[in-house]
């Protein structure tokens, strides 16, 4: 299907630098582009290619100023990222979608499915299991007994949802994700034998949430873990029993975090990042990678890094000195020298 | 279902102090409490709670003495993390048991079921797979040929465990939990072409072991890779080839540990931990989350942090000092300040 | 079935030092040999066995020299670790294939597939996929629509390939990996809430891949992740969107690689290390585990550690000094009295 620069420029209201009638039928990355297709540059590092890249339209922020010729055509946006979001999601939205049940598929009779729903071959939907209106349900996942999935939510092949736990409306579950497996508690008793503590609580996810393939989600002891609305979790990324991730919170593959503790809203955490148990991270807390947060976050937008972590601006101070540390063994040894060399005077 | 706080002292062998007639008919957290629910504490972190909880009886250690007035009716037991397992043991031992195989099911004719068990819809039974007594098998397991599972063992939906493992008794597998896929073994030829080295040994996990989500235990090139009586581990670990852990040593999440290493018994490993691969880790080894483990720990009951590990009092101490790099390159800039002025005096 | 020393040693081309007339019938760690059974020596760690292994047979390579007496028989070859590949390599040839379609499958009738193939029960195959000749589809994997699957494959039990992903020839891909899921790709609004990117790309694995168990590999946002020819990669790891990995790279398990970022060929990435987003990584590096990759490292064969990553030479010296801070402090801490004792004078 063809588009035009000037049709593009129209569903996202941009406005055109460059010849309207461009024709692009696919997408590219500006690195690898190619003619007909449109591309977009929000991150300065591919700035570069925009002089060279052979896309015949790209969507750049109002802000982009050229500072060489240019061949391709601009459509100008206040946020590029967004705009192409946007054009993807029109993309996506245009795709047929799957409906129905298919053959064959274990439905619990309790169970309540409804409207236009897909349910994929293979998938088991358990006993008083609660699926709402247009929800798409992949082949070979697991919905345990009592799980209730609300409006318009996607789950990927293969996620398993132990009993009980709660699917917020418009959240999308990567395939093997498992929400609901037992935390992770042993009382040891005399003979150091652990004794496991039975897991009797739930998992709550709300509302437009997403989850990444593989990560696992503990249910509670007692009471929930709970994912507020809107965070974003990526893939194999560990949450452990009685955690709260708050609302709109972003975190990257394979961060773990211990139990009972609660992150706060708007946060960022890199990749690799751990956190303890029983703390508090506060509110627009940034974490960088293999960050670990051994003790509460009281303060507001902190940056983190180190394992313990410290102030971002700290450590990077720290770690200059690190890479120098030969150096200023060295120095000691020197001063050390010229002090016995003084006193000897 | 009601019980007084009279009820459940004579379950728990505690006493009372305050109403024994006072009412539960669930469970809560201390800090959520509610009224006509049971709670416990165990960690002196939420012993704050205690005065303000709106739960109506709290299990507590003997030891736990109020310092304020207290609204709550106490049960004291010797060790109130025991005490709430039991009870939960005992809460779940009644909820009903699924028992039964639901169809459609894929059974290989020469494989052994025993008594009572449960094996879920869509999952696999292969050639000469032998299944214990009340063994449960959830929906989507597939257990391969030759497996064996002994009595009482609960596999949740979704694991996968590959031929010529075996499974003890009183196991417990969390769901998507992967057992004997392929060590990691490659032989560059020549030309720098990885050549596979088929992996022809198995998994062993022994009675009273626990599983986590998504944790992959890879079989052994030839022998066994072994996972010994009452060792739990978390979600997302990954155990190499012919790795053998310990008795009763727990592992906390994303933990791994390379090909051939040891872990010997009653070890604590924080999240994410590395150990090397082919070294020893001594018995009642406590490591801290993000430890780097690269060579043999040969002394008991060593505690361990950072990457490479050192012994944490020793990591505690240099970390204190990393902190204050900065100020100590200063220090030593400003020593060479005054030597040289003392020089040219 | 039994075999000689002398059979042997014909099917890897080795020299026989000891009896040409020993049998074995199984495979053996060397330091659990067992009578009538082959071991191989490659790792010099394990050097001392070969004195007291009850093996019959050992491969060693032709440079090993016994320093003490013997009892079992040699088979000297030039690389041992190679050779015990061939053998075993030639053993698992000879175990029966599973071949054919178990039933219920789900196979849609758009779908191509090959001969010779099997597919297990309960998997999933979607519309216009193509499985390619001999290919082995576990049960309970999903192949979705418009995916490709090359001659010679393994898809072991559980994977899940999302729509349009690619995989070459001879791969093997184990159990609970995730192939194609959406990218971690998000554009805040003005509200702070996180807008999905569309993941409109695919995932692309050349010929010879072995793809481990868990791991989770990222459909790129545009164009495709690409996995190339004869890369290895272990369990739980994860490849984020538009990644790619160069050709014959082995990558430890838990390492996780963020988007958009280029590993070279050659490259051997030890376990859980970290590789940060949009950088390249150059050919033939070599990473210590836990390394947290921060920037682009342009030269070839460079070996990294620590986190933020130094040169692994560096990185040691640094971290004796580390582990001496407190010392240091405190000869500041002496040079400074020192140097007030001299002004004083």
């Amino acid at each position: 299907m063809n588009f035009t620069a000037k049709q593009i420029a129209e569903l996202v209201q941009g406005t055109i630098e460059g010849n309207p009638d461009a024709i692009v039928n696919d997408v590219s990355k500006i690195e690898e582009g190619k003619p007909q297709t449109l591309t977009f540059l929000a991150n300065p590092k591919y700035t570069k290619y925009i002089y060279t890249t052979k896309a015949s339209v790209v969507i750049v922020n109002d802000s982009f100023k050229a500072e060489q010729p240019l061949t391709t055509t601009l459509i100008k946006v206040p946020d590029a990222y967004l705009a192409l979001a946007a054009l993807l999601d029109m993309y996506e939205q245009s795709l047929p979608k799957k409906t129905g049940i298919e053959q064959p598929a274990f439905i619990d009779k309790t169970a309540t499915i409804g409207d236009f729903v897909y349910i994929g071959a293979f998938s088991y939907i358990g006993e008083k299991a609660k699926i709402g209106k247009n929800v798409q349900i992949y082949p070979q996942a697991y919905i345990g007994d009592n799980v209730e999935i609300k409006d318009n939510s996607i789950i990927y092949p293969g996620v398993k949802i132990y009993k009980h736990c709660k699917i917020g409306e418009n959240c999308i579950i990567h395939a093997g994700a498992i929400i609901g497996g037992d935390g992770f508690g042993f009382a040891p008793d005399a003979n150091k034998n652990y004794k496991k503590i039975p897991q009797v609580g739930n998992v709550i996810i709300e509302d437009h949430v997403e989850i990444g393939a593989n990560t696992t989600i503990d249910r509670a002891t007692m009471g929930s873990t709970i994912v507020r609305k809107g965070a974003k979790l990526d893939n194999l990324i560990q949450v452990a029993h009685n955690v709260e991730v708050g609302e709109k919170t972003v975190i990257a593959a394979q961060t773990g975090i211990a139990g009972s503790t609660k992150i706060g809203k708007e946060c960022m955490f890199g990749g690799q990042v751990g956190v303890s148990g029983h703390i508090h991270v506060a509110d627009k807390t940034r974490v960088a990678a293999q960050t670990g947060i051994a003790g509460t976050i009281k303060k507001e937008a902190t940056a983190l890094m180190g394992s313990p972590a410290m102030n971002v601006m700290q450590f990077n101070k720290s770690f200059v000195i690190f890479r120098r540390l030969p150096e200023l063994s060295a120095q000691i040894d020197e001063l050390k020298r010229e002090i016995q060399n003084l006193k000897s005077e």
